[in-house]
């Protein structure tokens, strides 16, 4: 992929790609360097030494480097969102076991880049912050959909504004404890981990 | 005490405190101010507005705004420590529902500084952040110590450092929730809010 981002500073005619599919080739390395990288680190000068991106072909497609780093994180967000989604198996807690699952294997392997944004959010950046907010409560608000109020109820869930609040703090828990894990497991191994955060859902939000 | 703090911008001799005095004045008008006020907000002009004092009385006694605002953050959490103490009554879930307590009326009565800091503390700003994550580990080790060993295992948590990281998490959903219960308590009442926070803890720590 790199090899042939290195093609895109050329203007020549030999490079025949859509705008969308340039776009998208500069999106998917932005989310690639992401994973080793803080969201500041990522300057022109990295794209240009990574896969020769001018800043001219970087400006064509992104008004500035600020607006490239938001699509990068908007698109790392949606990836995330993606690659946890819960899989129609087991009860409750078993689909929430495997989307935390996959959750973890995500922080693990965009390590620097999930807590510069994690960190970005919670500082001054107000877009980064709202893209990460609606992503949390999109991925909470998954939870209650896919499961369906029947379902929670087997668990001693009830779907209600309290429900919600308690269930953002445990999100919260989550992100907190898996980028600590992640550093360093204090002893708890993968399978222990996810069992515990999945079971300290209901324990959190039933009355 | 903000007129007493109005005399301070005359260097006459009516005005007989100790430097120490000073400074600790200074400290209390900025952990005052820091109640309704951005760390941000907090600043020289702000400083001489609402309580006289000038840049030059500032500089005497912190060598910049910046090292200001750090030595109230420290203070503000200092307070937070001590008004969380907790009391030697009733089992350690009683104990934990009461120091809780203390600390939602700390967060509600100092909402937007309490925001401010733990955004500054997520940010860019080392010292800040170092002077937060010291306090959250504070706070978390003094549960451990207070209950002590055979204490903690009657109500099954057993100290390692697993327990450690899932407190920690614990911790961070504790912040979570209850900074948002302050601006919009979701239907749940505060003895509510500390019943459920209280026994989350052992629900995420017991293996």
């Amino acid at each position: 992929m790199f090899s042939n981002l290195a093609h895109m500073t050329t203007s020549s005619s030999r490079v025949r790609m859509s705008p969308e599919s340039r776009r998208e080739q500069l999106l998917e390395l932005g989310t690639r360097l992401l994973a080793t990288r803080t969201l500041d680190e990522i300057s022109i000068e990295l794209l240009a030494e990574e896969a020769g991106i001018s800043r001219g072909l970087l400006y064509h497609y992104f008004h500035s480097l600020q607006e490239f780093h938001v699509a990068v994180v908007r698109r790392a967000v949606e990836d995330l969102y993606a690659i946890t989604a819960p899989r129609d198996v087991g009860d409750p807690l078993e689909q929430l076991s495997v989307s935390l699952g996959a959750y973890v294997d995500f922080v693990s392997e965009n390590y620097t880049g999930y807590v510069s944004l994690v960190r970005a959010a919670s500082g001054s950046n107000e877009e980064i912050r709202k893209i990460y907010q609606d992503a949390r409560r999109a991925l909470t608000d998954r939870i209650f959909d896919i499961a369906g109020a029947e379902e929670l109820a087997t668990v001693g869930v009830v779907d209600s504004p309290a429900t919600r609040l308690l269930t953002d703090g445990w999100a919260a828990m989550v992100e907190d404890v898996v980028m600590a894990w992640v550093t360093d497991p204090h002893g708890l191994s993968r399978e222990e981990l996810l069992n515990r955060l999945a079971r300290a859902l209901p324990a959190v939000v039933v009355a």
